[in-house]
């Protein structure tokens, strides 16, 4: 005889949103076999396609399909396996038949669970799902996963995805330091690397690690929360061409001078007199060129930095599925509108743990770089700064390489029946 | 009674040339070992600090002041440890005062054995080194170790440094091929990765290696062999976003129009209206935001590639450290003019060994991707270019890892004590 009391059987949901990470895969393998792993309270764990355009048009995955194999593999592969997605949702009132049409979806799937793994932005929507669910009268349990690269959410210690991206750019720091380093003498004397974040300058901090004393590169850090001032910028690269030979310079592709221009839209125009984004390593090459005729080297890591799972951190990998594991445990406790985030224990040695934080906490807030892990002169770490990412790049986790390269997977993507006979332009 | 017809104990000479390589310090182990290990025919063996400059300017580096352990150490590190240098040497006869000056510090410190370790321009340099040794009496073997990412030396099967650039390419081509697949439903559909190779093709060729199936990135190549098409190139690439939802691109520095002009050089102006060298990426992500209106992002490796000694190819570490090896076996043997080159046995299973070849016959010569390397449309390699290819990526051979990141060796460089009075302005 069935227990009346065990609550019904539901289906749940799991997008990926916004930009990619070396790691939420391995956020999707959490949330996926700890779905398996309560086959008694949860069906079928759903995929959104592209993230919520493929909720949208009731263009689901069934990740059913998938071997238990091909989801391990998830832990390894980077970027996002079902697709993501740029699709921000404005508020219930402005996009209200979207909110409504979210929920029709759910009820034709019955979708009792909805993780979504995101960022800022995405734990809004989040929230507001859960809003219009109760408003709509159907019971959804919305559950966030944390994801970023920019390490801007609040209330977690850390951003899953981010321990990752900072471990490949204090490496590539570290290696390309030691190139420019061998040529200074009769070659470059300046090399330039740009790195990700828009509004907030953890990824350039984070190439400080790659320091092991002083005078080691990088010699200037280059953050978005420190306005740009050319002359003591320069004054510095040249102070520092005579003191050590040559300069390595990382800098974040969101630094704007004090009038709030973006460097990287700074003085460039193409061909036919357009300004032309040209990003900020190149613009930080022809100052340095015009200002001081030191021969240099630019980089622009772009996705490279984002997608490197084969230089993650394990620190990352691991805190990654833990966030994906804990909001399937959460759901099933009852949670509703939040997320896990990361609780840091203790620095040395590295310990943290996972707690419950309402989405309403996290929705649209960005957390900038304190001003006390940037040196008083605004070109470097202190360390505090170090304190708190050293333990974040910790630990290798390689992925498996056959034929010389890692071995990704590529899901199957097996798409899920539809139920609903009306389109939805996105 | 010591023999009287074994050869005088003589002092070595090392030095590293051009662009460094993340394999480079496995010749410079390969070196120092292998004539540790002779220490009855060789004794000291110095190096140039930053290269030929180094000699040039009596500064040199005693090797036997570094531990056993820092010199294994030079197995896993990437770059110049000594220092590098671009400085060529002209004629003979425009030079003879350099060429002079050489030998002049050969003499001084009792150099039997002079291991120059570069590319075509090296291998020239040391040429004319054994020739002006010749004719000055002064009895010098010089050997070359070959050295390049371009892998454009001839004779030899490969150039040890191009199987780890080869491997970061192939590998960073196929994770960025995963991120923009992501993102390319409501996002980027076009990912362009700029790589080294001014002249040649074969890093860009590299890249190939990360399609398992027909259809998988990287979809468009562009090679410096290949004129570029500006139209061609645009219908390509729509009819790849059509086909796949997105394109990744990866164009060589060195890819120029028919005309002969640069794409990184085409184009764009400063605020200035001085003519700007803003790379091959950022100019064809123009071409394609102009022409076909698509969202792109755009990646420069720059040193970043050519440093990555973290994803180096076991098989070039290998190969570089038996070159250095047999640098110094050749000259021990009486060789004179000479460098070890790799010879392939067999593609699969990859076998090779070294062989000694003429100095004359790699110097200045350079190496040009084959035609039936590329396919016919130009924009992709063959099956035969992947057959040479593969195996020079095989194998992982991470370097230890400390604090999160890798444990690269900082040699101690103690200066030899000077014995010429004069000095010489490089």
């Amino acid at each position: 005889m069935k227990a009346s009391k065990a609550p019904r059987k539901r289906n749940a949901l799991y997008a990926q949103s916004g930009g990619v990470t070396a790691v939420i895969n391995a956020s999707a393998a959490g949330v996926i076999e700890t779905c398996r792993a309560h086959s008694n309270r949860i069906g079928k764990l759903y995929a959104g396609r592209h993230g919520i355009v493929g909720v949208l048009t009731e263009d689901l995955i069934d990740t059913s399909r998938e071997s238990i194999k091909a989801i391990r593999a998830l832990h390894h592969t980077p970027a996002g396996a079902f697709g993501s997605a740029r699709y921000k949702l404005k508020s219930i009132e402005q996009d209200r038949l979207k909110y409504e049409r979210l929920i029709e979806v759910f009820r034709a799937h019955d979708i009792g669970y909805f993780f979504y793994n995101g960022g800022n932005d995405s734990m809004d929507t989040a929230l507001k799902i859960s809003k219009i669910g109760a408003e709509l009268h159907y019971p959804i349990a919305c559950i966030g996963v944390p994801k970023t690269v920019d390490n801007d959410l609040p209330i977690t210690d850390c951003c899953p995805g981010f321990g990752s991206v900072a471990k490949y750019i204090a490496v590539s720091t570290r290696e390309a330091a030691l190139d420019v380093a061998s040529m200074a003498r009769t070659s470059t004397k300046v090399f330039i690397l740009e790195v990700m974040g828009r509004h907030a300058g953890w990824i350039a901090a984070a190439s400080g690690l790659s320091q092991q004393k002083s005078g080691d590169a990088p010699h200037i850090i280059l953050f978005p929360e420190i306005p740009f001032e050319q002359k003591s910028f320069l004054a510095r690269v040249k102070d520092c061409v005579a003191r050590h030979g040559f300069c390595v310079i990382v800098v974040s592709e969101g630094v704007k001078t004090k009038d709030g221009t973006f460097l990287a839209e700074a003085g460039t125009r193409d061909a036919f007199g357009h300004a032309q984004l040209g990003g900020a390593a190149p613009e930080i090459a022809r100052l340095v060129k015009e200002g001081l005729g030191y021969k240099y080297h630019w980089a622009v890591a772009d996705y490279l930095q984002r997608a490197a799972r084969h230089v993650a951190s394990k620190t990352d990998v691991e805190q990654a599925y833990a966030v994906g594991k804990a909001a399937v445990e959460f759901a099933l406790k009852g949670h509703n509108a939040v997320l896990p985030v990361i609780v840091r224990k203790s620095d040395k040695p590295y310990r943290w743990g996972i707690a419950a934080a309402p989405l309403e906490a996290v929705a649209n807030v960005e957390k900038k770089l304190p001003r006390h892990f940037v040196t008083r002169d605004g070109f470097g770490i202190t360390a505090a700064a170090r304190r708190y990412l050293a333990p974040l790049i910790a630990g290798e986790d390689y992925p498996p390489f056959k034929d010389g390269l890692p071995d990704y997977v590529v899901l199957k993507n097996i798409a899920v029946k539809r139920k609903l006979k009306s389109n939805f332009k996105v």
